[in-house]
């Protein structure tokens, strides 16, 4: 089994400057399931409402997601509202119900729980060791938090972040969680904190991985029709674990060209509403933009 | 003669969560002629009052930097007081004395009339035209400039800005000439008024060098001991224009390596209080960090 996902399955509201999308697919496994696939095979486990849409559902089987662990149950699916400021860079939380998530206590089918690598959106700490519990030790636990657990729930999220080997991080809630202003020590804090590998991503600013024998800094692929940023962290996990999935071993530069990979599948993403341009995109698409990034930011020291 | 640059020598006093220093040496040319010379011989273009140390004088002399440009004259020499903010990333200047400096009006040595490289440090546009107007075509004129020009000398910059090669602006200035928010969009417009190379300078993100045929963008060098922002942008701009007086031809190539070189040398200014650290710096150290730079941005596609 090569990746698995737990995490959430949404209908969101999004207004941007260009316009507005209503009940469109979302959540974290959504993203990083479609980006995933395209390079390993992908077990989702989440939960939605008898209100979701089969053709969400049929979607993700179309592109060989496994949805048995895709619980439907009675009630409404997770809902999210949002609207984006003018340069795409701030945003306002409009609405969240949660309705059937609220009560979202993942079980994994026991033909998921020897996954190679495992990727635990986010949820609440204590949730995501749950998860942990009822699997074999994977190759490779990756997992994603927000500032809302760093402040509400940081004694669980540190003992879920011991458990783990990876963790991603946006600049801010690398700073929030370690109380340090200098992104490169509070990244080097992260690496005390139990993971392995911490990656920093900094939006169109590309990201940062870093472990404690290298650091590899990616620009964001130029993006000149940002249209909706939604997703786009989730779709960055995605392409990374995807790539390192179809690996035979997990190597320096296995790593590197994974951080690449989930930038480019991440630029996918923020091309439109949901996950339209995403679920189309192909491997030669992929591949070309690793070479324009490649390009970008290659030089030869004198 | 390969650099000549006009701008200011200034006395700064620089308060930053680490300490604070009281009339040190600074301003745009001091910053970059300390960096450039590393790799070029440079002529320095600005005007100090009888105050001014002469220690600083000697510094630069000592450092190669022909300073027949450097006028002295009766009166204060121009003082800048600023206090960064806790993460050094918001910056408030706290006192302006301009002095002798708001009389400047820059009469080029005659010596210093046919520079291969003119950099325009951040004065009154207007004046940068008149720099313009002294000296024979150079193979490259570079500028600078900041929020202040843009937005109480628009048309005279736009004036300044058809008659260079390339200029350099953080961020923010970039969007605010072009009122786009999107970043590449934004440079690009900028490459249709006048400069043929813009540089976008991001600070601890990096910067980006857009052409109408290529984009390079490179990693800020990762620094953990940040102390003092100030002159960081001016000395980019001698370590990029020092690393192309010192090749033949202008290529891609030497554009790139110029920015990598750029953002080493300012990885040193910000090392320490005004140019001690700069100062000092070699070209073994430079050559490390350029490879240290490559190591961080490496990687090689499937």
């Amino acid at each position: 089994m090569s990746a698995l996902v737990v995490g959430s399955v949404a209908l969101d509201t999004v207004i941007t400057p260009f316009g507005r999308a209503d009940d469109v697919l979302g959540g974290s496994a959504s993203f990083f399931s479609v980006a995933a696939r395209l390079f390993t095979p992908v077990n989702l486990v989440a939960v939605v409402g008898d209100d979701f849409p089969k053709e969400h559902i049929a979607m993700f089987q179309a592109r060989g997601i496994d949805t048995t662990g895709l619980t439907v149950t009675k009630g409404r699916t997770f809902r999210w509202a949002g609207e984006y400021g003018f340069d795409l860079n701030s945003r306002e939380t409009l609405d969240t119900q949660l309705n059937v998530f609220a009560d979202f206590d993942p079980v994994i089918p026991m033909a998921y729980r020897q996954p190679r690598f495992l990727f635990l959106a986010n949820i609440d700490p204590g949730l995501q060791r749950r998860v942990l519990d009822q699997v074999e030790r994977p190759e490779m636990v990756l997992m994603d938090t927000m500032n809302f657990w760093i402040e509400r729930s940081r004694e669980s999220l540190m003992e879920t972040l011991r458990r783990v080997d990876l963790v991603f991080l946006n600049d801010g809630e690398t700073r929030e969680l370690t109380g340090e202003s200098n992104l490169i020590k509070a990244a080097r804090a992260v690496l005390t904190m139990g993971p392995s590998i911490v990656v920093v991503k900094k939006g169109e600013h590309g990201s940062i991985l870093f472990t404690r024998d290298f650091t590899f800094s990616a620009p964001a692929y130029p993006i000149e029709r940002l249209f909706d940023p939604t997703g786009a962290g989730d779709t960055f996990a995605g392409g990374f674990v995807g790539h390192l999935a179809s690996c035979k071993d997990v190597t320096e530069a296995e790593l590197r060209r994974a951080v690449v990979t989930g930038t480019v599948m991440a630029s996918f993403a923020v091309e439109s509403f949901s996950l339209d341009r995403l679920a189309g995109a192909t491997k030669e698409e992929v591949a070309d933009r690793i070479r324009e990034i490649k390009q970008l930011s290659d030089f030869v020291p004198a």
